[in-house]
């Protein structure tokens, strides 16, 4: 996982957006996912506005910084990457999967302390400039070329054109996606033998009782029902109210077949 | 990576959707990542209509499918997995990360082909649910109760609530984010919902008839009976038998209440 003050060295920015739906969604993926830094250019001007005061826009989008160009909103970052939906053709750049674009932007935004510890290095040193086109052409030839390389999201040969406020809830959701795996999660602790046992002998009490048993009469039905218990794993916090529910049922059943009058 | 066949296998469920363009978007994150199959249970009406008939509505959109309750909509699939933001609420469900929550459902989706080749199971032993709440409240009780565990998107305690359609993108990105794990080994093809609510609804007869649940009254005991069956993850080859024995002793059950003499 990043660090906030890792987090804090990216800068989004949304060239050419049309959208205000698009500005204001992807200032609330950056909220989602600790992301503070938006920076738009040349938004179509109604849609900066009408994204700023929406109802419930959020800090992100209150401290956006507005630039006329690509080259001016990514001049204080030393690594500048671009999006795109296409797969072959931009061979001027180098094109990476989401995967290893992420991780070679995660390593730069970790660079941060270290080099400043080192070399008194300003933070833009390590500050990363993650780039979106415009709903429509994405981003043009003169703002790719300020990119360092390109990162591309595995979408269909189909439909590979993304929803912009979509493909940065993505990519930031795999920037900031755990590196190191999150902790497995332990399934539940299973019953143990003793308690399997008592709840197919209380099982088989009832299977009696209410004639099952009679209906399908094998030589080995006690072992088929004990199989039957054992193959559903039973958790452990389960046991007692499994035991109690056929325990239960067995009463019931018992005291019915005493004549009632 | 998924194969085709392993994609078509997954069900995107929309609950109670209020936002016609979140219809929208969660359709496009389908088509963009090689989904096909949206089922919407109780829409706005208007909302799902409008999604509908909008301009350029993917084939992803024009058979979607809508249901009348989440139970209906994930009657097929042997795995059900709700999303959520929240963190700690839900602790009647194991809770996991959205990578290792994606690795399980990989898994099941992966688990068609072999188990139809040895068992000739149906493909719906393979098919999973993946399910979200309203834009909101997210999933209500009632439809947390038919899953069997819930899996949660990383997103900031500052702002944790995700857009619709991004969450949907996220999640789907995640399934078919490339992953080369070594596929492993189902043990059983495990039953699917509708025969699990088969099951439950049968016990709950049973608990009733025996005055079970009147010892314990509680006002959301149908839920509780709900998720303690999910955790028994029952095989599938064991349906049939327990909706059997379920059925004897609730036909007993109601045999002895009626006056003998």
């Amino acid at each position: 996982m990043l660090t906030p003050a890792e987090l804090d060295r990216l800068r989004v920015v949304l060239v050419s957006t049309r959208n205000p739906l698009n500005i204001g969604a992807a200032a609330r993926a950056m909220s989602n996912f600790g992301f503070a830094h938006l920076r738009v250019v040349n938004p179509y001007e109604a849609a900066f506005r009408e994204a700023r005061s929406a109802v419930g826009a959020s800090a992100v989008l209150a401290k956006a910084q507005e630039y006329g160009s690509a080259a001016e909103a990514v001049a204080d970052c030393s690594l500048v990457v671009g999006t795109t939906a296409v797969r072959h053709r931009h061979l001027h750049h180098p094109l990476r999967s989401l995967e290893d674009g992420a991780r070679l932007i995660r390593r730069r935004l970790r660079s941060g302390a270290r080099l400043r510890a080192k070399q008194k290095a300003p933070a833009a040193e390590s500050r990363v400039a993650l780039l979106f086109g415009s709903e429509k052409f994405g981003l043009a030839n003169d703002d790719l070329s300020h990119c360092h390389w390109l990162m591309r999201i595995p979408t269909c040969e189909q439909n590979i054109s993304m929803n912009l406020g979509q493909a940065v809830a993505v990519c930031l959701y795999e920037l900031i996606r755990g590196v190191h795996l999150a902790p497995h999660q332990e399934k539940s602790a299973p019953a143990t033998a003793a308690e399997v046992e008592r709840i197919t002998s209380m099982l088989l009490d009832a299977l009696r009782e209410s004639g099952f048993l009679d209906r399908r009469r094998v030589a080995d039905s006690d072992q088929r029902i004990r199989r039957l218990v054992r193959r559903l794993q039973l958790p452990a916090q389960d046991a007692v109210i499994w035991l109690g529910i056929f325990r239960q049922i067995v009463w019931k059943l018992g005291r019915s077949d005493s004549p009632k009058c």
